[in-house]
């Protein structure tokens, strides 16, 4: 293992960001690339983290009132036709099954790249009264869309997310849902994956296709280029009307449901890459780390090993007890300083090293992770290993998000000049968050587009509404809208 | 709602056993049938069982060592070629992509049934050493088999389930995992579904295609018929071979490892269905019961409603501080016999009925799922409601099993009369289990399934040997067998 590892450099952060990305990826083993085109296999190091911030997510999903259910992984290629933009949006990137059971198949089945048709038509057959309404389901699953480009977690032609699908009787109980929806999206991804965030709503040429009104977070990454992170879209009743769905409301009128849908993805794994990791290799959040205190005892002589040991276990069950995910490394024939190299490329949170010495003066040493070098290091006494473990755990937590944040925040300017914004998007760095006034005209917006390669990302919500004029135009501009270049 | 249930009556299980299932399955809302051709949608009462289900199994299976990863839908068709027993299997129930991103595909490729290939062909790029050994992975997911005839849950073109993989240095580790993982299961079904097994190895013409030795946990219904609920192979060196995997051993040999693989579906869903339910609907285990305990509170008047209201808001609350899934019924407009009938069409292990003579007198009653009528009724003070009713749902998770476990044992014989046997088979009531002497001669095995449509469902470990003669052909036999007509 020492060789394999001594072999494989991590390319530097600030030489080359996507390889530092890539190389991260499979030095941590979070996960590996596959014989299918486009598709990655999730390790068990990148899996946990998975399972971690799902099970979280999921027990958020389902105080809002969503249950999860389950839909078939294929839909009927006419299904996509159904509605006019939806196919439009999806139908170049489909998977297509053709054959089945040895036969070619009558109508062919598209892969699923999300469920809108699929879980309508279901929808169609379950909504009939008012008193089924409001019906909110939740499904994790597999999904394909057929990249060109692809990149671990990021972009990948497969891959996992959760998709919520709710149908409302009316227009303001659906946009609350939208709303509330992504609300629970910007609150776990800023407190459970440590992630400071923009959020808003997307300009008509960033819509789900399909909808009526989209809402995104963003997160704005260390290399000054933005990744949207989890989306909410009203869907209005578009999806209500191509798929039949009514219901006879309080005065027995038929009307057709308003809807949403919302969905999360494994691209978070690659946000809690890029956001936290450094040349060292991956600082996980401690919500989401399966290990989140590595024990790592150091002696020389056997009879020193013994006590060292034992005392390293007897913090290690202190921790346990105290519900800390903790690991004692054991391995033999691995020096200290590899072991520590190894948990800092896995982004462990805190490591706890204890020798003789320590063992003698009843005290461990403390490296925290998100703080390089001895300012990170502190002594704790043996008795207090597990307290001391869990509020620096929490710090931690709270250090990472403030450490990301002020990137983020230093990344991002407001502009009023288009050849200032042209120039810092042209210029080394990514070229940030911009914050500029739009006069919401697509043109304007297009030719920031094709000029800059920098996108509308999102126009926060609840803006002041002071004034200003458009940075492209120069016409009169109601609100101010976060461009960047995106993932 | 009122409406549509009257109008759905269940046909009797004594009646049409099929049939029965399937309106159960479709009127306690678990799934519905889907527009893609052999798929179900699981409804979130179903799914739901389904998540409790695979979070118990998760943690035991965990516990042994193994852990979840995630591999990719799609395998290359080449891939399913390379174990020859393994594509002769499996190759005619593929579905196969043939088209992605508006292309013809260069490779088509298949739809995972099942993902020894695609494993183990990582395998071979993390296998090198003995330290890299045993290698323990699990995945749940969803895979795909084009079946010619589906029933929901128990045989359907998609299903989902945990796949678990693994390598070892040595064939007797991997022999023992593999017995170990039929004793997790063996374990999981009987204590947490509450359904009775007999369990074995399988004979060669049932085995897994690619594997040396399967291992069958077996359910017999209450039709007669026998249900497998869950396998562990030993693969040997098979795939090993097939995807050149090799390590070197502590003597720096190069060496194929030896592999198992085991797995669980949704199928077990349809176990639960079976092995609990009555006319009046689903007995659900309490362990996998979304709802463990509802609360219909009864009253006319509306001064009444109120008080009956706060008591059994009351009760509701020391239930949750208990850790037991409690709902309570407020629903308006409807009777209490409606939700009475309500719930135990849902399966709803224990019913807490309180009214205003129950709250002056300081008591509810509490009703049963799993002993219809007045025995399965009882009255306890409401301040002993919560401690009373996790006794309560202990003794109803027993006496499940105790029940499936009488009407197995009523329905399986010894048999030493090959004309009994064929008569049992052929007559009414499914057949039920054939334990008999069987000389493992495939001939034999072939006779009987041809004669009577039972095959054999499981050889048991650990027999006594005592010798007997072959129920087909009176040689010498050394093992007993049980038979089956099967699902």
């Amino acid at each position: 293992m020492a060789e394999k590892i001594d072999e494989k450099k991590v390319t530097p952060r600030s030489q080359d960001f996507a390889a530092w990305y890539n190389d991260l990826i499979i030095r941590a083993e979070l996960a590996d690339y596959s014989p299918v085109r486009g598709c990655i296999v999730f390790r068990p190091d990148g899996f946990a983290i998975w399972e971690h911030l799902r099970d979280e997510l999921d027990r958020r999903i389902k105080k809002t009132g969503a249950r999860n259910a389950y839909f078939p992984l294929f839909i009927p290629q006419s299904f996509l036709q159904k509605e006019a933009q939806h196919v439009e949006g999806f139908a170049p990137e489909v998977a297509v099954v053709t054959h089945g059971g040895g036969k070619e198949l009558e109508e062919p089945l598209i892969v699923r790249p999300t469920s809108e048709t699929i879980i309508n038509h279901m929808f169609a057959q379950w909504i009939h009264s008012h008193r089924d309404l409001p019906l909110m389901v939740n499904q994790w699953c597999n999904v394909v869309r057929w990249e060109l480009r692809t990149r671990p977690f990021l972009r990948t032609s497969e891959f996992l997310w959760q998709e919520g699908h709710t149908a409302h009787a009316t227009r303001e109980e659906a946009e609350r849902e939208t709303l509330t929806m992504l609300e629970v999206y910007r609150g776990f991804v800023e407190d459970y994956l440590a992630i400071p965030l923009v959020y808003g709503r997307k300009s008509a040429a960033e819509r789900f296709p399909g909808a009526e009104e989209t809402y995104t977070i963003e997160g704005l990454m260390p290399d000054g280029r933005a990744l949207q992170c989890g989306t909410s879209h009203y869907l209005g009743q578009n999806f209500a009307k191509a798929f039949e769905i009514r219901f006879l409301d309080e005065t027995n009128q038929l009307q057709h449901p308003h809807q949403t849908s919302w969905g999360v993805s494994t691209r978070l794994l690659g946000a809690i890459v890029m956001a936290h990791g450094d040349d060292q290799g991956l600082r996980l959040p401690p919500a989401v780390a399966s290990t989140q205190v590595v024990i790592v005892p150091i002696w020389r002589k056997a009879e020193e090993g013994e006590n060292v040991l034992v005392a390293a276990r007897s913090i290690r069950h202190s921790l346990e007890q105290a519900g800390v995910r903790v690991r004692l490394d054991e391995r033999e024939g691995l020096t200290p300083g590899f072991k520590f190299n190894d948990w800092e490329m896995r982004g462990v949170p805190l490591r706890i090293e204890i020798g003789p010495r320590d063992v003698a003066a009843g005290e461990v040493v403390m490296a925290r992770r998100d703080i390089a070098g001895p300012p990170g290091k502190s002594k704790a006494p043996i008795a207090q290993a597990a307290e001391r473990s869990t509020a620096v755990l929490a710090e931690i937590q709270k250090n990472l998000y403030q450490q990301a944040k002020a990137v983020a925040d230093q990344n991002t300017r407001r502009f009023d000049d288009y050849g200032k914004l042209s120039a810092q998007m042209q210029g080394e760095g990514g070229g940030g968050l911009a914050d500029i006034h739009w006069c919401g005209n697509p043109e304007c917006e297009t030719k920031i587009r094709e000029e800059t390669r920098a996108t509308c990302r999102a126009i926060p919500l609840n803006q002041d509404g002071a004034p200003g004029k458009c940075i492209v135009c120069g016409e009169s501009a109601k609100e101010r809208a976060f461009f960047a270049k995106a993932y």
